[in-house]
């Protein structure tokens, strides 16, 4: 694959069904979160009261499937190569396409995701760790309307120098959870690290190296399955979608 | 005036009457747009697609008039010196107290004004000019619903070195327009010095010195104009919203 087009035309055509985590490196990948457009103001603003874990990037217009500013031409009814689709706020079906699911009152948000500032971060000596948990927390999110819950959080475990690298270089991508909500001890922050929502259990922190805490963009995802919205659609974790924004531009303002 | 605190209460009593542009250096200030609850949607997704004219600092819930965030126990109904009040996108006038204009279905938008990064931009080596003008370009938003217009923009003029010191500092005050849109010929964003929405015409740059233009809190104005809302209220020109937040703070993401 050189281009994110292709990428996504493949995934479109069944042709690509793996994650996307690793895909495009490069490009910022984005969380997808469809929820009815009676939810919509509320959700924007729950979004814009919690910049860290939920930076838009893009919300589409209501029932329009095309990113026309993060990927103009795409559709993310199709585009991305799994979803998972919430009823009432529980997980009721994996699937590969949501047109079935699409109507005009959908209302799409692409949301920045952790994984795009970590091959900037290996680039200038903060390699991604083999194990990236993510947690629950303790810290609350402000809520707005239905939407409320707590802050998500990937947890990194880096040298003190690669924890500076990481700081400096994550406060570059706004767009991307920015820099790290937390440094060091994880009960500070009320985080669970031997019971992750994904990634493997930790119980020891080895001597010398830092826990560093960024915002997760599975937070919005927990406030709308907590906010029991009728229907949800996301993208199934590490099958994000792919845009065409280069990720070292996003991080200009 | 020691604090916002202090300053925003002597406001509310009608002890202070003059502009805030300078009164408050340090703090967080921001335009106060008001919109109807049925054209709130819209506004969100007009300024998530316009961060740099449109940078929202706080959406408050409908009917709130206290902004939970960036001013704890503040009030924008009386807490600014003076207030346009638009009718079918016409200014209709200009008061010193809202209240009599609110209700249940009003939502007020803190947005995050320019005049924020001067003082820090000051600090660093390039003062801002007595003349700031405000002007439309050619530039267009991206629309949402009713929303379109140009992008405003204000300019400063600098010398080169002080253009690249502006650059650099004003990038990282995402919430206040960013770094600039444009530096040099105005004529290629169709900026028209001649006659400016706000400040002092400019006929001609002096040699050796760059025009440098930043998107500007106008914009929204415009496009809540030209969109014909039954009711809009703003702040009046260089009588914006003193918030609690640190310039310096706000400016970590």
């Amino acid at each position: 694959m050189h281009d994110p087009q292709q990428l996504r035309l493949a995934i479109r055509n069944g042709e690509w069904t793996s994650p996307t985590i690793n895909a495009m490196p490069g490009y910022v990948l984005c969380n997808l979160v469809v929820v009815p457009r009676a939810y919509a103001l509320d959700f924007c603003i729950y979004c814009q009261r919690n910049p860290k874990p939920c930076p838009v990037i893009e919300i589409l217009d209501p029932g329009d499937p095309e990113p026309k500013y993060a990927a103009p031409g795409a559709d993310v009814r199709t585009d991305l190569p799994r979803y998972n689709v919430y009823r009432d706020g529980t997980l009721a079906e994996q699937v590969t396409d949501i047109r079935q699911y699409w109507h005009d009152e959908c209302m799409a948000f692409l949301i920045g995701s952790g994984i795009t500032f970590d091959a900037a971060s290996a680039r200038a000596g903060a390699p991604r760790p083999a194990n990236v948990p993510v947690v629950t927390t303790a810290m609350q999110t402000a809520p707005a309307g239905p939407f409320r819950g707590p802050v998500a959080a990937t947890m990194r475990v880096f040298t003190p120098a690669q924890a500076i690298i990481a700081t400096q270089l994550t406060a570059r991508f706004y767009f991307n959870h920015g820099a790290p909500i937390h440094i060091g001890d994880p009960a500070l922050i009320g985080a669970d690290l031997a019971h992750p929502l994904a990634g493997q259990p930790i119980t020891q922190i080895p001597d010398g190296l830092l826990p560093v805490f960024w915002a997760c963009g599975v937070t919005p995802q927990l406030a709308a399955e907590a906010a029991r919205l009728p229907l949800m659609i996301t993208h199934t974790p590490g099958h994000g979608f792919v845009t065409d924004l280069l990720a070292d531009r996003l991080c200009l303002p």
